[in-house]
């Protein structure tokens, strides 16, 4: 099992809290923004003497109001097309495992969600990186990339959309070429839509659900985390049109019995979770991605491009090591007993030595302290490098 | 991904109920018990905004709560020995993650849970039955027995304490022989202590986190999920001293990010729940057991034995095939109106062919319905033995 290089840095942020230090936490993608109270309602009045198992696949009633639920946004589902899992996570898991034997290749746009590597170790599939790359904006690598990287090991191919780390939105041309990929060379089109409602231009999500003649190979992930604010529920869900693939699924989703209930109900009830909920986090979100690109943008040798999508971007540091600089932050930094947590890049590629003076930021906090956070960054670069010169 | 036989038998439990038969389940660990007041207020009295991700390995508060809860029932467990897990079924997939590569042995008595084979090939692993007999009362196989099967590629002996399906209850005495055992050939000792709390003697339960000298290489698996009636909690714990697999696991428990937050708010308050619960549970239940054995023990050719712990037994039955008896059962057959769903044994065997005559039954509805159940099964044995010699 791999380990992100992240989660190595948890024991510094302690070591700065125990100093007294304010840490600004731009390294998790944990929201702060209230969950829907129609759902925290839902919990408060739940009507339960017993806390039963309930079905493997999700409670039915749940399944139905969730395929109504994106078959309002015109998302191709149907009920029996859903598995509700403990997670995204548990549906990454159970998509890989149901689909991928030991030694099958998963083709993944690098940089990625660094769990990915955990979910294909658990499946004892071998991941297979195609760049995708700063330069560009991390948009789709072209087809000839992943064409050359496709062996008769290839099973699979997972993008993330909305992207987490880059904040890259697919569109519609990119989505459509790689279904006309995954038909040419039947590979298995994974896409990971957990940040789809997060998106802050005029641009449109294209669900992979959508995608026609090429139904039996499309897999589609999704969760309520981010949707709703509501990361501690435990509830994701699979979806696919692949019979094959779902009650491969089942198997899985038997041995472990269920996925939670009560929050199940919080996440039936959060269906109903008006529309003005959502536009005011996605004002807030779009508020704080544009607060923290200009932000940055100020910093001397620091690049970034304006992410259009989830609550992430990755810039590019003028530091050499950012696993290093990112310690140095916690370690041994601090501005007015503040400093900052950042996520160093490379724990997101697979390719050893790729993304060295990169770091994923999360825009989850407020705008106030997103300012404040990246003015410990800009007198903390400086220093980091003269640091270095001195020693 | 081995599938369990039980499963097979849903869709002819859904066909019983559409011609609109009574259907008793005797199938099923879902206890009809109450979950504990305090654990159903906490719920209710949820103080939250944001359903946040916890810690990887539990909340610390609810880990502390657990440790003093085993040391109050002099069980040597400390904090950071534990890790929370979604259900115990997760304990047992990350404790088997965590010490089985593939093709490694792991010798499990049989009849046992039918799920530990799932669980054992989602890493790969291979299960070694060891015959623990209907004759002797399902007492642990001799040590001898477990030698014999002993190989390089032997990694650990799982048991199930008390025991699902035989509701067997093995004695302290019991326990130090695999200890040694585990200890003279360095094999870890996986116990599942879920139903640890249902015991209708004067027997105590002696859990493997007492053993003396192999403390390494002992692992329990427990659950909240029988104990207070709250299995779709989805919360269950792994507990170990030895610091190698709690790292391990902890990889598998960080790329699923964390347990259900709500749940384990639940399981916190449960802690607190009154002896006076346990007490009525208890009683109930050995009542129940009192109740399923006398009556069966009036059916001619069923044999049975008093189970001492869980809620489960193992009966013989006068039918050649119970996988086939049991179909018959909800497909054509009905007293009444009434008929009734039995777990074929032959699926908690992995040696073929073994506990075709016999089925698990679990004593988990009311009195009045046992009895009742038990009736319908009196009549439909001689009925179905008929049927076949009129074919
Ligand atoms: C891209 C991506 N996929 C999946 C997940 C898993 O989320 P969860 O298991 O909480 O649904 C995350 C969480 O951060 C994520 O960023
Ligand atoms: C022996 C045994 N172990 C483990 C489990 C898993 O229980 P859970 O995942 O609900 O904790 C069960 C459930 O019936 C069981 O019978």
């Amino acid at each position: 099992m791999p380990e992100s290089p992240i989660r190595k840095l948890a024991p510094f942020a302690d070591l700065a809290k125990e100093k007294g230090h304010k840490v600004y936490h731009l390294n998790i993608g944990q929201p702060d923004i209230k969950s829907p109270e129609i759902a925290i309602n839902a919990i408060k009045n739940i009507q339960l003497d017993i806390i039963e198992y309930g079905p493997s696949a999700g409670y039915e009633s749940y399944r139905k109001k969730l395929a109504q639920f994106y078959t309002n946004q015109n998302v191709n589902v149907n009920t029996e097309d859903i598995l509700i899992t403990t997670g995204g996570s548990e549906a990454l898991l159970f998509a890989l495992g149901s689909i991928m034997d030991p030694e099958d290749e998963l083709i993944i746009p690098e940089p990625f969600y660094a769990n990915y590597s955990a979910f294909a170790a658990e499946s004892a599939a071998k991941v297979v990186p195609v760049n995708s790359g700063f330069e560009t904006g991390f948009e789709l690598p072209s087809i000839a990339d992943f064409e050359k990287l496709i062996t008769p090991k290839s099973k699979a191919i997972l993008i993330c959309n909305p992207n987490n780390p880059t904040g890259y939105l697919y569109s519609e041309s990119e989505i459509l070429q790689l279904g006309e990929l995954a038909k040419k060379h039947d590979l298995f089109l994974i896409a990971d839509e957990v940040y789809r409602e997060f998106i802050y231009g005029d641009d449109i999500h294209y669900s992979v659900m959508n995608l026609k003649g090429v139904e039996q190979n499309v897999i589609m992930i999704d969760s309520v985390s981010k949707r709703y604010s509501m990361c501690g529920a435990r509830i994701g869900c699979m979806v696919t049109k692949n019979k094959d693939v779902i009650a491969a699924a089942m198997k899985f989703a038997q041995a472990r019995l269920c996925p939670p209930t009560i929050a199940q109900i919080a996440c039936e009830a959060a269906i109903d979770t008006p529309k003005s909920y959502f536009d005011e986090v996605i004002s807030e979100y779009r508020d704080r991605r544009d607060t923290l690109v200009s932000e940055l943008n100020k910093i001397e040798g620091v690049k970034v491009s304006t992410p259009k999508a989830a609550f992430y971007c990755i810039a590019e540091l003028p530091v050499d090591n950012t696993d290093d600089f990112a310690q140095w932050l916690l370690e041994s930094y601090d501005l007015n007993g503040e400093t900052v947590m950042v996520a160093p890049a490379g724990g997101f590629y697979s390719t050893p030595g790729m993304g060295l003076n990169q770091v994923r930021i999360a825009y989850v906090l407020k705008k106030e302290d997103l300012i404040r956070a990246v003015a410990v960054l800009k007198e903390a670069i400086p220093a980091y490098n003269g640091r270095r010169k001195a020693l």
